[in-house]
């Protein structure tokens, strides 16, 4: 049985639960109070202490780190392997966005959460951050139907929702056409499901 | 042929150098002046956008990012496959450790940019964050003997460089007995490869 720790406006979470409609698989959510500050309690860091959301488990498996549980989950429920392939070259091709997704990406949320939690974070260094991160997607978009591979991949999932959600941080995505198109081609996936601040297709 | 866009001084670039050098592949080192800039000229630009080393080619691929390189040659050299095994639920416990490496770890490899190179960045906070995720490293090693699994892999090569040079960032490693159990191990590794700052064994 697997079970989610899981926020309904984490873009982080929201990474999982995406995947796990896609292929079709069944969990249980554990709803994390983020707002109050669950996920820095004693009883969360438990489970994991770097005082994050999502945190996976299933039957003796405990995972932080949305990028590690994409990598879990399409390993091992994506039978065709599309999402996630055997071969090196491609999973060292999908990595590459993970780490975005992960990383640079993240000055998206991080500007989303002075904008709608109104954390004390730097605003204008965090959308100039993410804006360079868009630019380098938007112009990687220009000649690729998906970020890495002739398909959808992890490491699509893994940019989607902050990138999706840019203008919650007060970023506009009117001069990126091509990441406006890779986001609508995600919404058309089958299996999508929206999220607040993410509307379906 | 691979060829390694590559910095002496740097520890991201260092982990590549260490697996290769651990799986016995050879490969050509173009050295770029990370002093100077050079990661940030046009032409280093056109190989990664998000201007930063490493870059990996071999033969028609190019890999940005270390933990996707890392991936990707543990998947292609190692045959035994323990550096990054096939199973999911390995992966995915190895994942979280690449993660680490690429994000809180890297405050470490900030603190040292401002002691070494004089990078005009907040010291303390980079070593607030750095200890932060030491102390967590440090009671994770009290149980186990390296991050991920019962044995060496990926998830340790990319958290070992910016831990064991923790120092050159102005913080002491004093408190976390378990990590330096765990970087006398990696130092007592098949084909480890010191670098400035990383005495062998």
């Amino acid at each position: 049985m697997i079970r989610l720790y899981d926020f309904d406006l984490s873009g982080s979470c929201y990474k999982i639960r995406l995947l796990l409609n896609i292929l079709g698989v069944d969990y249980t959510r554990q709803e994390i109070d983020f707002v109050d500050k669950e996920h820095k309690t004693d009883g969360f860091m438990a489970l994991n202490p770097f005082g994050e959301i999502p945190v996976f488990e299933e039957d003796g498996l405990r995972l932080r780190d949305a990028q590690a549980i994409l990598i879990y989950l399409a390993g091992k429920y994506d039978p065709a392997r599309t999402w996630w392939p055997t071969d090196p070259a491609a999973q060292g091709e999908i990595a590459q966005w993970l780490s975005t997704g992960g990383n640079e990406l993240m000055a998206s949320a991080g500007a989303r959460l002075v904008k709608i939690l109104n954390y004390d974070l730097d605003l204008p260094n965090l959308q100039n951050r993410a804006s360079a991160a868009f630019a380098i997607l938007n112009a990687h978009l220009k000649n690729h139907d998906w970020l890495a591979l002739e398909h959808p991949t992890i490491g699509d999932i893994a940019c989607f929702p902050y990138t999706a959600m840019a203008g919650e941080g007060g970023i506009a995505l009117d001069p990126y056409p091509h990441i406006r198109r890779w986001l609508a081609s995600m919404r058309r996936l089958p299996g999508f499901i929206p999220m607040p601040g993410i509307p379906g297709a």
